[in-house]
């Protein structure tokens, strides 16, 4: 099956990458700023974004690339055929200042429809992968139930700014719920949530920060949405919320213009 | 020397604790709630400081014990001699909701004064520990530096309640900084201060909260005081503040009451 071959050859890409990160990790980073202050980009981010930029040039030399740091070439607009949308090290920040919580993110999409993702939270060891086509696991066991928790008995993870703000009521969805944290790590936000240590993330996503975790969220059944009430188009910079089905019903139920 | 039995006995009895701990992860947890909604205490809780509690009065008879879970019978009021300050679980939240992310946290005083702290996050196999007759390590690995990185070139993690209140400062504190992070484990809060993931650590805190990382911030340095003007006397819940001499004297020259 043609995910099956995609699936291992993306995961041996993961593993290569992970020993040049952690070779990296083991020398003075080169950290740059990008939109603002704390927008970091290091050697290493570019570095691991090219590795894969050449692999998939190199076996797959039609398809397109979205990556965060661009070393894919133009902008992708449009979305035919297949597409790869890589976050070569999500939670930069993280990566710099801690040297952990940082994942390695990549999504598969052909004509728009999610086929594969792989968020890979490199220190941890955790990778979670899968599709529509495979389902979905964490390592080599798969995931299959959802969280039947009320907001009232879960943790929500929230992005700070959002917070602070109270954007999208979260505020109120935090305190309604067992607890607030801020992890500063989009994969990390999407992967605890498709593992029930969360129930809720909420953050701006780019869509680099969203392709991989959405092709996950949706296979699983959770509700991956835009809070503009955008669709996730794979396009913009969008506020998201991911989060069960039971507990999107609840939100919707208490804040009409969810 | 005497500190260096002790340690090697805690560190025994932290191993038989953490097998506990995980043989109790594998049946359901009986979970019971105290002074609120989030305020959680399960069985393995009250086993665990048990457990230590009993070790405690095999070896050391006239010792006292202060234990978030009152284990250790009356409430110590008389900090003369050796007092032992015990948090089993700390973090239980995390522990119910994600089966991660909690410390067993030790800490021991002689009169008053700090002895040796113990915090060990128990899944990620982190043990921080030692005092100002050993040092403090990590695991095996002595830490022998303070960063001196400024507020705007820090992650700081604060409790959420004080940062939605801008309690002490918090949010302007959080907005100087690079990012703002959020843990819900006083034990992850100090030992990640201690290790430079971050540089400021805010929270309400009881005294089993603090009395292990107090120890330790100490013997390395770490300016960790009560907000509310009051010193760390084990006697109270109040408002902690734990992070670098540099960064405190930031926080000292544009806080005018810190």
């Amino acid at each position: 099956m043609m995910e099956e071959k995609l699936v291992s050859k993306v995961k041996d890409w993961i593993a290569v990458a992970t020993a040049l990160i952690k070779e990296r990790l083991e020398e003075p980073l080169d950290v740059e700023r990008k939109s603002n202050y704390s927008d970091l980009v290091t050697n290493v981010d570019k570095e691991v974004e090219s590795f894969f930029v050449q692999q998939i040039r190199k076996e797959f030399p039609t398809d397109k690339i979205l990556g965060e740091e661009g070393m894919g070439g133009e902008p992708v607009t449009d979305f035919s055929g297949r597409v790869w949308v890589i976050d070569p090290i999500d939670g930069t920040l993280n990566f710099v200042k801690q040297q952990e919580n940082f994942c390695i993110m990549i999504g598969i999409y052909e004509d728009g429809k999610p086929v594969l993702g792989f968020i890979y939270e490199v220190m941890k060891k955790e990778l979670i992968w899968g599709g529509p086509q495979v389902g979905v696991f964490i390592n080599d066991t798969e995931i299959n139930q959802i969280s039947t928790d009320s907001l009232k008995d879960s943790l929500v993870n929230v992005n700070t700014m959002m917070f602070l703000q109270n954007d999208c009521h979260t505020q109120e969805i935090g305190l309604t719920s067992l607890g607030v944290r801020m992890c500063g790590c989009a994969g990390i936000g999407f992967k605890d949530t498709l593992l029930g240590r969360h129930h809720v993330y909420i953050s701006y996503l780019q869509p680099w920060d969203y392709g991989a975790g959405l092709v996950l969220a949706e296979t699983l059944g959770f509700v991956t949405i835009g809070l503009d009430n955008n669709k996730l188009d794979l396009k913009k910079r969008v506020p998201v919320l991911v989060t069960t089905p039971i507990i999107y019903q609840e939100l919707q139920e208490t804040y009409e213009e969810l």
